[in-house]
């Protein structure tokens, strides 16, 4: 089973009740010192703080309605969109989350209404644990990435995209987004083409976690040398790209980036001082991506996904020590 | 010379190429939480970042072509809105800034294109510096608030929050903004109550700056009683409402709220994470109302104005340091 233009069309008429149609910004003065024309996709300003909520929603509201009960796992952002998509159509949500996940996620994750069962990180499995509850509850699992309704919910971000571009009459060369598992770069990728088919479509990954470029140029599955080196850009990292995904990215992507964690810094901080936005880590890259000149060659304007802003205090507090790009 | 509602929507046709429509974002877990509806309009996103633009551009556009040259003073957003909107014009722009204005306003004012003269604060006068200025270049000065074509392009924020809130099929029962000379209140206050009459619209001021709110509450204009107090709300801090602005303010405000150094810090912490937007101190202060319980009594629904962005990034780091409200 694959996903197709379709589907992507089937998503954004399901989910557009609940979920907001993020601004494409954009700043003169930035422009201006970069010499292009950068589009910031902003979905850290969508509900829960991710475009995660995209693909919960999508998910969540092609259950059938005998489901009365999901399950999820995830330290982040996938919990709070799929806590949020479970609320509003009336279903029970546990969420399954490590013991040293943030408190501020675990808190909103409650505030949202879902029950947060915790686990013991290299000790216990989550997968288990949600397959468990899953079982007991009779609920049904919402996975993060390798699943059609997720790549298609993800994908209304491309589509917005190219709403967006229309609008302000803006022809992007390139299209650049983070990759985890790569159910927003297949999604993307696949209404980005179908829209917009000379556009070339880049990922952006973290240092060390550079499996789905490889994968890209290998045109197979390579995977995370070592998956304990420590990063800060955790919302995106994955030992290897998904079963489901890797197959769209292939044939939609063309390159991908690999973003310091010095460089996602200063672009959180850029982003601070141009944008006037809070993004995460994993969210910066493909930004960073765009800054640091790591984009399809002679690409002139640039669109680059923002994807989330739930970051810690403390790590925004070390952005904002940095130097931004550009500036002084 | 009043404004009227004309006025704006003639400054909403004038401008609309050059500014950009904020969204008016809402946090559902927030919203649980404090148990009203709040909605956030965030001229935090604006060009230049902050609502000053909208001023600024109508006041530019609505000159004569015979004028190649504009002159503003200000140490903040009212530089940047003044230079970009000459830039996109073609006309010169020389902005006079104190010579301790942020080096990253002096900078980007400069990458908008314009020309900074600096003064020493306390020992010259930038009126009189403007004014001799304008006069060697035959430029025209654009004034800050008391000015119609100034208060009609503000009034657009007012214009679009009403099209929104009716886009979400929202009836809010009051809206919130900053004032500092004014601009803002009366051109909203006018937009807002041509479309909404219903709704109460009251003022924030800074603690120690409630010249507004008093001016309101007696019917006449009032003084801020030592203007050397500091407050990081300096972008909003002025000796008493605009002669121009007040009359109209009178008209359409019942009330204001105040709030202390504290309140407005734990107010930026909040919208960094449930908004992921940055806000600086004199923009935030209309959100912290709503937070607070200082607003119309038995508002259900509130609109407050989240004017600007423009913040240090020492003092950001500040609110990073507190609790934001309604967590943990």
């Amino acid at each position: 089973m694959t996903v197709k233009f379709d589907n992507i069309l089937a998503a954004a008429n399901r989910i557009h009740p609940y979920i907001f149609k993020t601004p494409l910004l954009e700043s003169p003065s930035l422009n201006k010192k970069l010499g292009k024309r950068l589009l910031v996709k902003a979905e850290c300003l969508q509900y829960t703080g991710s475009f995660k909520m995209r693909g919960a929603a999508n998910a969540v509201y092609s259950l059938d309605d005998s489901v009365k009960h999901i399950v999820a796992y995830s330290s982040g952002s996938h919990a709070l969109g799929s806590a949020r998509a479970a609320a509003l159509r009336g279903l029970r949500a546990t969420i399954v989350m490590p013991k040293d996940a943030p408190p501020n996620k675990m808190e909103i994750a409650k505030s949202l209404g879902a029950e947060i069962v915790t686990y013991t990180r290299f000790k216990e499995s989550r997968e288990q644990i949600g397959a468990e509850l899953a079982e007991k509850y009779n609920a049904e699992l919402i996975p993060s990435f390798d699943d059609p309704r997720i790549i298609a919910g993800q994908g209304t971000v491309g589509l917005e995209i190219a709403q967006q571009a229309m609008e302000k009459v803006v022809k992007p060369d390139a299209v650049i987004a983070c990759v985890g598992g790569g159910g927003l770069c297949s999604g993307l990728g696949i209404a980005v083409h179908a829209m917009m088919p000379d556009v070339k479509i880049w990922c952006a990954e973290p240092e060390f976690y550079d499996d789905t470029k490889r994968s890209i140029e290998s045109g197979k599955i390579e995977t995370v040398a070592d998956t304990s080196v420590h990063t800060i850009c955790d919302a995106v990292v994955n030992r290897q790209p998904g079963n489901l995904t890797f197959p769209i990215m292939k044939q939609h992507l063309s390159g991908g980036a690999v973003i310091s964690e010095q460089d996602t810094l200063r672009t959180i901080k850029t982003l601070f001082e141009y944008f006037k936005i809070v993004v995460e880590p994993g969210g910066a890259i493909a930004v960073a991506a765009a800054l640091t000149g790591q984009h399809p060659s002679n690409a002139e304007t640039i669109v680059a996904v923002a994807t989330g802003g739930n970051i810690e205090p403390d790590i925004f507090s070390q952005a904002l020590n940095l130097d931004p790009y550009f500036l002084g």
